[in-house]
């Protein structure tokens, strides 16, 4: 038995998101077909992460345990000769059979772009967010830094009832201009259902002075602090 | 009568280049619809240049000449609210009567990107070129210096019948290489039909050893050269 360690890329755009489900088609489908092709037995992999619908990955990592012996340039090229144009592998190596690509992860980076101009971008329309407005980037920035840390973000998630705990690290939260595009950088150890988006969102609310930067101080409660609220409440 | 130069953008992948044809969707035919549309009269636009089938444009410039009183951002709006996703005006402003999108055009820059790599990049599919190989990119940069200066093109021209000359003038063509992508940037003040996707396969003949960088000085004859060489095999 190996275990082999695969980068991959992928357009979002088609696909239910990464994780298999059985009433939409995912990534996670889309490769598992063409890994059952290629190394010729039924083929479950174990993706880093899961990623929302529309989402796409510049490099995702996955794991995948197979008796095959097929070299990794050969599995490479096999692959990618199996897959649509918008799902492709990118490398494999050979790792410790109990390596595993979601509890073996570090962290992950997101990358958000908006694109910032009054007039659409032919080359944007599935990649980044048309914001029609002028983006506050020196707003954003000072917000942002209220993400940076261990925080519970359970008032920055779509849908908490499957997750264990809310409680996340943001390791570091950039944003960068460029033209007219703004480019988002956040680096993490984990990120809840659509809790990138509601950040974005939320700075969005900043750039456009819904909010003033320093309110997201606010937005993060310590667990004593909710519990007195919550008694003063009763 | 007002005469309004316009910068657009567009991703050629469905269109069958820039000019207005009678058998086919060009760019000019949509962005002339959309114009009579909110210009409220039949339109006919100028525009800087040809561009190929499949070609798209980041900066592309046309004029066109209006009774319309519109202003210049409403303009905009208007026309972007008519025009595909995959075409857009960027930006309008009134010039002098005699301006000439395509006569008092100044130089060009083409951007021709590849993406050099075994596996496929799924955010590249019509808008750089799969090289499967490593592209040499210090022999190109040696060898695309013969291209630059003024020179008889008509050995880069995929059909030259319909031009009155195939002089054309390269300023310069530098050749970055980030990652697995390296991006060609010509700057001439014209270009002939496929002109830049044959200097762009020459290169890759140099990467690929089939010519050598200095074998583009031969590529040029001076007229008299030619003159010469017609007369030693007649």
């Amino acid at each position: 038995m190996r275990n082999l360690k695969v980068m991959a890329a992928y357009r979002g755009t088609a696909y239910h998101g990464f994780q298999r489900q059985s009433n939409a088609v995912t990534v996670q489908e889309v490769l598992e077909k063409a890994l059952s092709k290629v190394l010729n037995e039924p083929i479950t992999i174990t993706g880093c992460s899961r990623t929302d619908t529309g989402v796409h990955a510049n490099q995702f990592c996955f794991n995948v345990k197979t008796s095959s012996k097929i070299n990794c340039l050969g599995f490479c090229r096999g692959v990618n000769g199996e897959l649509p144009d918008d799902v492709s592998v990118l490398s494999c190596e050979d790792v410790p059979l109990d390596f595993h690509a979601r509890f073996d992860c570090k962290g992950k980076e997101y990358v958000y772009k908006m694109h910032c101009s009054e007039s659409k971008n032919p080359f944007a329309a599935d990649l980044m967010l048309h914001y029609r407005r002028k983006f506050d980037v020196e707003a954003a920035r000072k917000a942002a830094q209220y993400f940076v840390g261990t925080h519970d973000f359970s008032s920055f998630c779509a849908d908490c009832t499957n997750v264990s705990t809310t409680v996340r690290t943001i390791y570091s939260f950039k944003i960068e201009k460029s033209g007219d595009s703004v480019i988002m950088l956040v680096k993490g150890n984990g990120f809840l259902y659509n809790m990138i988006r509601i950040m974005v969102g939320t700075l969005i609310d900043v750039s456009e002075k819904r909010l003033a930067p320093d309110d997201l101080n606010r937005v993060f409660y310590s667990e004593e602090e909710m519990l007195g609220e919550t008694a003063e409440q009763s």
